[in-house]
C-alpha cells in the first residue's frame, strides 16, 4: 500500500521534472523578451529568497518548541512539512518565471493558440505535479518512518501516551499535526507575503496608470507594472500552491487522526466495537486515495500534452479536469470496494461500510463542483449580478461599490447551504470520518486543478510581457484569450479551496475534540461541545472576531504598501517627463522594492496571529473556550471567504464586461467606477479570501497539537482552584 | 410593586404629552420656513401611513396564526406589542416633524445655543419618553391581565401545559414572547423601511448633488433634498425609537422568561431548590428594575431642561445622561438589597445572591459604555483610525474605501472581547438570569439614550430647514453645533444597541434551549446546545450566512432606490436648466415618492425572511439545527453590526476631517474619495448594521415561541421514522 502512494509521488515528481526541463529548453525570444522576463525573474527570486529567510527563522523556533513539548518526531515532522510545502512554492514560482517568456515566444513565433496553451499548461503542470508529489512524499517519509520504523502506529502506541512534561496524547496524531503545522506555516505566508506583494503591486500600478495617466494595463511606461507581474508568480503562483497543498494535507491527516482516535471505541467500558486491523487500514486508505488521484491527474496531464491541442483552450483544460476528475472516482471506487468490502461497523459517531468512504468523497466533489458553479453564477458576467454591478456604475463609483458588496452578501448563502447539506450527507453514510472524506474527495484530484491555477497566471504573466516587449498585437491577443480563461477556473478554484477547508477544519475540529474529552474517565466519554456554556460561548463570539481583524490587517497591509507604491509611481511620472512620452525607462527596481519590502514587513503579524491566537485563548480561557472560537472563527471564515472571493470576482467581471463596450465602454464614467470598484475587490479576492481559507486550518491544527497542554492549566481553573 | 411599574410608565407618558405640546406651541418662523417644515411633514406622514397600512396586513396575518397555533392571549399580546411599539414610533415621528422648524426659529429668534439645545432636547425627550412609557405600559398590561387576571402567572399555571394542538409549553412564556414579537414586527419594519427611505435620499441627494453638480447639503436646489430631510423622521428617529424600544422589551422579557423556567429547578428529580416566591420575585424583578429607569431617566431629562441651559451642547447632554444612568445605577441597587437581601440559591445555571443580578446589570452597563468608547476611538477623527482614513482618501477612492473596510474590520474585536468577558463575569455572578440582567443594565436608562439619539435628528433636520429657508449662516451654525454633537452620541448609541441586542439574543437564546429541553423526561434534564453534532454544525453554517444574505439584500434596496433617485434628479437638472441657477423650484414631491415607493416595495422581503428562516429551517431539519442556527446567526450578525457601523461612521467622520481644511479641503481630490467613501458607508451603517441586531432577536423570538411545534414535526425526524 505505502510502496503504491511512494510510487505515485515520485512519479508525479518524475513528470514534473520531465515538464520542467521540456519547458526550459524552449526559445526565449527577442532580446526584450529576455531582458523583461530576467527582471520579472529577479524579482521574484529576491522576494522568495527573503521571504524565505523570514519563514526560516520563525519555523526553526516553532521546531525547537514542539520538540521539547511535544515530541521530537512532532519538531522533526513539523520541519519536513515545512520544506516540503517551501520546495513545491519555489518550484512553482521557478517554473512560471521560466515558462511566462516561452509561452509569450511561442505564441510569437507560431501563432497558434493551441501550441501556445501547452505551454503555458505544461508550465502549470509543473506545479501541479509538485503540489500532489511533494505532499504525498512528505506523508510517506512520516508514515514510513515515525510510523513504521518508530513504530508509532503499533497497536500499543495507538493508545494514550504520556510525555516527560506530563501531557498526554496519541504520539502518531502528533506527528502527523506537526507535518500539517509545517505545510500551514509555510502556506500562511507564502500566501500572505505574496499576497500582500501582489496585490500592492497591482493597486500601485492600476491606481496611477489606469485612473490618473490613463495608460493601458502593463503598459512598460508605467513604473510598477514589473512589479505587478513579479506579484503574479509569487502571489498567485507560490502562495496559490502552498496554499493548496496545505489544503491537501489538512484533508488527508484529519482523517488519519480522526481514524487513529477510532481506538477509543475499544475501550472496555464501550466493547471494542472497531478491530485493530480496521483502524490501520482507514488509517492508510486517505493515503491510498491521494495516491490514486494523482496518477489520475497524470494521465489526465499527458492525455492534453500528448493530444493535438484544439483551439478553445477553456474545452481543453476542462476536458482534461474531467478526465482526471473522473478517473479519480472511478480507480478510488474500485479501491475501496476491494479494500473494505466486508465492513459495516458503526461506534461512536464512525460509520464504515462497504462503500462508504468513498461515497462521502464523492459528496464531497459533488458539492465542490456545485459551490465552483455558484461562485460563476455570482461573478461571471454571463449572469445577472455581475452585468447589475456593471449597471450600477453608470450611476457613480459609490453605487458600483455599493452594488458589487451587495452581490458578495447575497452570494454566500447557497454555497454554504450546499456545504452544510453536504456534511450532513457525508455523516449519514460514513460519521466524522465521512466529513474528512469529503475534503478529501473535493481535493483528491488537485494536481489537475492546480495545473491550471498556475496556467493562468503564467499565461497572464505571457500578456504582459509580450505588452512591455511591444510584440504584435496578435500575441497579446493569444495570451488574453488564455488568460481569460485562466479567470474563470480559478473563481471555479476558489469554490473548492473554501470548501474543502471548510470541510478540513471541521474534522479536525472533531480530532480537538477527541483530544480534548479526557480519555481517563472512559465512562462517560462522549463529544460535546456546549454552546450554553458560557465559556464556550465567549470563545464563539472572540473567535467570531478574528477573521474580521485579520483580513481588517491584512487589507490595511495591502493599502499601506499601496499608497507607497502610488506616491512613488506618481512622483517618477512627475519628475522624469521622459517616462509618460516613452522615451525614458522608468525605474523598475524602486517599485519592486517597495513591494518586497511592505510584504516582508507586513506578513509577520497576521502569520504569528493566527498561530499564538488559540495558544493565549487556550491558556487563559482552557479548553472549552478554545472549541468555542475554533467554531466561531470557522463560522465567519467560511462565510468572509465566499464573501470577499466573489464581491472581487464579481468587480473584476463588471469591469471587464463595461471594457467590451457596454455602457460606454474603456473610457467611460462608468468604467472609470468599475476600475475602482475592481482595485477594491483585489485585495479583498486575492488576499483576504485565500488567507482566512488557511487561517482556520491553522488555528485547529495549533489547537490540536496544544490542547493537551491548555486543558488542565490555564488561568481560569487556576482562579477556580483558589476559590 | 406592579403598581409602581404602572405609575412609572404613566409618568412617562405624561411628561412626554407635557413636552410634547410645549414645543407644539413654540414659534414656526417664515412662511418659507413653515412651507418646507410643511412638506417635510407630509412626506414623512404620507409614508408612515403607507408603512403602517403594510405591516397591519402583516401583523394581522401573524397574530391569527398565533392565536390559532400557540393560545390566544399570544396573539392577543401580540397586537398589543405591535401597537405599543407603533405608537412609539408614530409620536417619535410626529414630534420631530413638529420640533425641527421650531429648533430652527430658536435660533433664528434667540440666537442662543443653550435656548436652540432646550427645544430640540426638549423634542427629543418626547420620544425617549413615550419609547420607556409604552414599553413598560404594555408590560404592564400583558402582566396584569394575563399574568394576573387570567391567572397565567399562577404557581400551578407556571408549568408545562399542553394546547388544543398537543403542543407543550408554559403558557406564560409565550404570551411575554407574543408581545415582544409585537414589538420587533414593527421595528423591523421600521428599521429596514425608514432605513430605506432615508439612505435611497441621502445616497442620491449626494451622489448628483455632491459629487456631480458640486452643490452643498441641504441645498434647496437639490430636488432629492426635502426627501432626505422625511428620511431623517423616518429613518432615524421612527425607526431607532421602535428598534431600541424592541432591544428594553427584548431583554426585559428574556429574563422573565428565564425566570419562569427556574420552576424546572423544582422538578422531583432535582430536588426543589428554587422556590415559588422568589421565582415570581424574579418575575417582577426586570420590570420593578426598568421603571426606576424611567423615573430616573425623567429627573435627568428635566434637570436638563429646568436648568439655564450652557453653551458646550456636549456637557450638557452627557450630564443629563449621566444623572439619568447614575440615579438608575443607586435606584436599583437600593431596590435589589431590599428586595433580595436573604437570597442565596444556586440552581442549574441560575444562582441568586443578594445583589447578584443587580451586580450583573452593573457590569453589562459598564461594558456598554466601553463599547460606546471603542466605536468612538474608531470613528471619531480625534483618534488615529478615521484619521488614517481621511489620509488615505489622497491616494484616491480606492484606498479610502480599502481603508476605511480595513478599520471596521479591525474594529470588531475589541468591543466583543469586551462583550465576551462581560458575559463570562454576568454568568459567573449571577448564572444565565446574569445575562439577561446585563442586558437590562445596558437599556435601563434607554429613555435617556433615545431622547439624545432622537436630538440628532431633529437638529439635523432644522439644519436642513435653515438652509432652504435661506436662514442667516450665523442660525446653520448653531444647528450645526448641535448637530455634530448628536452624531458622536449615536455612535456611542450604536455600541449599546449591538451590545444589549447579543446580551438579549443570548438569552433568548438559553431560553430557547429550556423550551426544547423535553421536560417529561427530567432525569437527564440538561441544557445542551452540541456543536459536533452534524445538523447543529450545519445550522451554524447556514445561520452564519443569513445575516450576510440579510445585509445584502438591504445594500441592494439602498442601492436600487438611490439608483432611481440619482436618474430623477440628473433628469431634472438636465429638462429644468433653471433649478441649478435657483430660478426654478425643483419637483420635490416626485422624489419623497421615489424613496417611499421603494421603501415600501423593499421592505418585504428581508423583514418576512427573519421571521420564516427559523421556521422553515425547523420544519424541515429540526430543533438542534435551528439551535446552531441561532448560534452562527448572532455570532456574525454581532460582528457585522460593528463592522458596519464603525467602517460607515470613520468613512463619514473621515470626510469630515476633511472638511475642516486637511489634505486640501473641500473641493479637493481626497475630499471627492472621501464623498463616495461616506456614502458607500451610509445604507451600511444606518440600514444594515441596525437591521441586524433586530434580525437576531426576531429570530431568537420565533424560535422560542416555534420550537415546541418543530420539535417533533419536522422532515428529518420524518424521514428517520421511516428508515
Amino acid at each position: 500500500m505505502l510502496g503504491f502512494v511512494a510510487l505515485a509521488a515520485i512519479a508525479a515528481l518524475g513528470l514534473a521534472a520531465v515538464n520542467f526541463f521540456a519547458v526550459k529548453k524552449m526559445g526565449t525570444g527577442t532580446p526584450l523578451m529576455e531582458e523583461i522576463a530576467g527582471a520579472i525573474k529577479e524579482g521574484a527570486d529576491a522576494f522568495i529568497k527573503h521571504e524565505y529567510g523570514v519563514i526560516a527563522k520563525i519555523a526553526a523556533v516553532i521546531a525547537v518548541l514542539l520538540g521539547v513539548v511535544v515530541t521530537w518526531q512532532t519538531g522533526v515532522a513539523f520541519i519536513l512539512g515545512a520544506l516540503m510545502s517551501g520546495s513545491a512554492g519555489w518550484i512553482g514560482m521557478k517554473i512560471a518565471t521560466i515558462a511566462n517568456v516561452r509561452v509569450s515566444n511561442k505564441a510569437r513565433e507560431t501563432g497558434s493558440l493551441g501550441e501556445t496553451l501547452k505551454v503555458a499548461y505544461r508550465g502549470g503542470s509543473v506545479m501541479g505535479l509538485s503540489v500532489g508529489g511533494f505532499a504525498l512524499l512528505g506523508l510517506v517519509i512520516v508514515y514510513f518512518v515515525f510510523g513504521l520504523l518508530l513504530g508509532e502506529l503499533d497497536q500499543a502506541k495507538l493508545a494514550i501516551t504520556e510525555n516527560w512534561m506530563g501531557i498526554t496524547f496519541i504520539p502518531f496524531t502528533m506527528t502527523v499535526s506537526g507535518y500539517a503545522l509545517g505545510c500551514s506555516i509555510i502556506a500562511m505566508f507564502d500566501r500572505v507575503g505574496g499576497g500582500i506583494f501582489t496585490k500592492a503591486a497591482d493597486m500601485g500600478a492600476d491606481l496611477v496608470g489606469k485612473t490618473e495617466a490613463h495608460i493601458p494595463e502593463d503598459d512598460p511606461r508605467n513604473p510598477a507594472t514589473i512589479a505587478d507581474n513579479v506579484g503574479d508568480n509569487v502571489g498567485d503562483v507560490a502562495g496559490l500552491g502552498a496554499d493548496l497543498l496545505e489544503s491537501y494535507v489538512g484533508a488527508i491527516i484529519s482523517s488519519i487522526i480522526l481514524a487513529s482516535y477510532m481506538f477509543f471505541t475499544n475501550l472496555d467500558s464501550i466493547g471494542g466495537a472497531i478491530s485493530y486491523e480496521l483502524i490501520s487500514k482507514l488509517m492508510i486508505y486517505p493515503l491510498v486515495f491521494a495516491g490514486i488521484g494523482v496518477l489520475s491527474c497524470m494521465v489526465g496531464i499527458v492525455f492534453l500534452l500528448a493530444r493535438k491541442a484544439g483551439d478553445d483552450p477553456h474545452k481543453e483544460l476542462n476536458r482534461s479536469t474531467q478526465v482526471s476528475a473522473l478517473l479519480t472516482i472511478i480507480g478510488t471506487g474500485v479501491f475501496t470496494w476491494f479494500f473494505l468490502k466486508d465492513q459495516n461497523t458503526a461506534a461512536m459517531g464512525f460509520k464504515i461500510g462497504a462503500l462508504s468512504p468513498w461515497i462521502a468523497a464523492v459528496v464531497g466533489n459533488l458539492s465542490g463542483i456545485f459551490i465552483g458553479q455558484l461562485a460563476e453564477r455570482y461573478t461571471s458576467y454571463d449572469f445577472k449580478s455581475t452585468r447589475k454591478v456593471a449597471e450600477a456604475s453608470r450611476e457613480g463609483t459609490a453605487l458600483n461599490i455599493t452594488q458589487g458588496m451587495a452581490v458578495g452578501m447575497k452570494s454566500v448563502f447557497f454555497p454554504i447551504l450546499v456545504m452544510a447539506v453536504a456534511t450532513i450527507a457525508a455523516n449519514a453514510v460514513a460519521g466524522i470520518y465521512g466529513v474528512a472524506m469529503a475534503a478529501i474527495g473535493m481535493l483528491s484530484y488537485v494536481v489537475a486543478t492546480v495545473s491550471v491555477d498556475t496556467y493562468g497566471p503564467i499565461a497572464d504573466n505571457a500578456g504582459g510581457i509580450s505588452e512591455m516587449s511591444k510584440l504584435e498585437p496578435g500575441v497579446r491577443q493569444i495570451t488574453d484569450k488564455l488568460d481569460a480563461v485562466g479567470n474563470t477556473t480559478a473563481a471555479i478554484g476558489k469554490g473548492f479551496a473554501i470548501g474543502s477547508a471548510a470541510l478540513a477544519a471541521l474534522s479536525l475540529f472533531s480530532s480537538f475534540l477527541y483530544a480534548q474529552a479526557t480519555p481517563a474517565d472512559t465512562s462517560g466519554f462522549i463529544l460535546n461541545i456546549n454552546f450554553i456554556d458560557t465559556l464556550t460561548m465567549a470563545g464563539g463570539l472572540a473567535g467570531a472576531t478574528l477573521p474580521f481583524l485579520f483580513s481588517g490587517i491584512l487589507i490595511e497591509a495591502v493599502a499601506n504598501a499601496a499608497r507607497k507604491m502610488v506616491q512613488e509611481v506618481r512622483r517618477q511620472f512627475q519628475e522624469i517627463p521622459g517616462i509618460l512620452t516613452g522615451e525614458v525607462r522608468p525605474d523598475y527596481t524602486t517599485c519592486i522594492r517597495i513591494s518586497s519590502a511592505g510584504a516582508l514587513k507586513e506578513m509577520k503579524f497576521p502569520a504569528i496571529l493566527s498561530v499564538t491566537a488559540p495558544l493565549i485563548s487556550g491558556f487563559i480561557f482552557g479548553a472549552n473556550f478554545v472549541a468555542g472560537m475554533l467554531i466561531g472563527t470557522t463560522l465567519t471564515s467560511v462565510v468572509l471567504a465566499l464573501y470577499t472571493a466573489n464581491a472581487g470576482g464579481s468587480w473584476d467581471n463588471a469591469k471587464k464586461y463595461i471594457e467590451q463596450g457596454y455602457y460606454g465602454g474603456k473610457g467611460s464614467e462608468a468604467h472609470s467606477a468599475s476600475v475602482v470598484g475592481d482595485t477594491v475587490g483585489d485585495p479583498l479576492k486575492d488576499t483576504v479570501g485565500p488567507s482566512l481559507d488557511i487561517l482556520i486550518k491553522i488555528m485547529a491544527v495549533v489547537s490540536l497539537i496544544a490542547v493537551p497542554i491548555f486543558q488542565d492549566n490555564n488561568l481560569i481553573s487556576w482562579i477556580q482552584s483558589l476559590l
